[in-house]
């Protein structure tokens, strides 16, 4: 069986959403299969001494001209959500923590939460709010905000982000396949070519 | 007739060179024409606050594989040159002040000193090597030499690295056109869509 890919996405990334609106389909393309992991990108920031690129002069305009330009382009839908960039402590947990016992079900979420957050500008800071975009996937609300609260939940996606930046990722998004890594929305035509056996 | 793309770029550029062998032909398919505009990116650094992509740390040493991955996707040569990043002065020059007189030969010019130092890995710190790649153009090499060493060359060219900050500019490559700006190599393919009247 193919490798599967590593996707990693940080839920306050404009960028992550839009590769997350493809990166399904362009594996599927090649019968690959995309392993999500939600990671916080602070981390990354700090070990590569970078800042978030909505406070970059210039750079933090263009932003906001080049993500929604790229949805269209790629034709889904886009809208800036309130407080971005968010630190998605309350989302990336309850997909690390439905994660650990149904990954599909962690993976529709995390799309949900995607297409919430960056499709229709919707808050995702609360566990509430992502508990009520949880629940139409049969996700038990109480179960979810005690989850995301709880030491052993924060401690396994401190884990993950952990083990994120062990694998070298310090963008979002971020593919890994055989150690091939691919930052950006902007790489995944290249992804495409690479599965393809481009080199 | 329609307008034409506003091309900047650095000669020390790596995502400059690989825009550089697209840009012409993405133009001509929509019967627009290219002005090509050498910069210094370090004035544009110096206003984002950022420094050069080699020196940062994790994203550095991504570079170094993704260009020359990238180049290959393209299909064209790709060769890291000696001192990179360069300050490239001799050549930015060489660019303007041909530019002046003779706009067509200006563009041959950066088009021979990108591929041979991106393509082929040359060195063109020495207004020496800037002319010895001018001369199969029919540039004169002892009035190249003598040229990027006046004052009024050098002027020339940092009043147009300052047109381009107030233009907006702040990376390389950068496309401007009809007030729409693009940044990067990797945003050719939605440039080309948006000159199709893609919006």
């Amino acid at each position: 069986m193919p490798t599967a890919l590593d996707f990693y996405f940080d839920f306050a990334s404009p960028y992550g959403y839009l590769a997350a609106t493809q990166i399904d389909k362009i594996a599927a393309r090649h019968a690959r299969t995309v392993r999500w992991h939600p990671i916080l990108l602070g981390a990354a920031l700090k070990a590569t001494g970078m800042r978030p690129l909505a406070e970059i002069p210039l750079r933090g305009d263009y932003m906001h001209r080049d993500a929604p330009r790229f949805a269209r382009y790629l034709g889904v839908p886009f809208a800036v959500p309130p407080g971005f960039p968010i630190a998605a402590l309350a989302a990336s947990r309850a997909v690390v923590w439905l994660d650990d016992g149904d990954p599909v079900a962690a993976k529709a979420l995390a799309r949900a939460l995607y297409d919430a957050h960056w499709g229709r500008g919707e808050d995702i800071r609360d566990a509430a709010q992502v508990a009520a975009i949880a629940a139409p996937l049969g996700v038990d609300a109480e179960s979810l905000v005690a989850a995301v609260q709880s030491q052993e939940v924060k401690d396994r996606l401190r884990a993950r982000v952990e083990a994120s930046l062990a694998a070298g990722v310090f963008g979002s998004p971020f593919v890994i396949v055989e150690g091939e890594s691919f930052w950006g929305a902007d790489r995944l035509d290249q992804l495409d070519w690479w599965l393809s056996g481009g080199r």
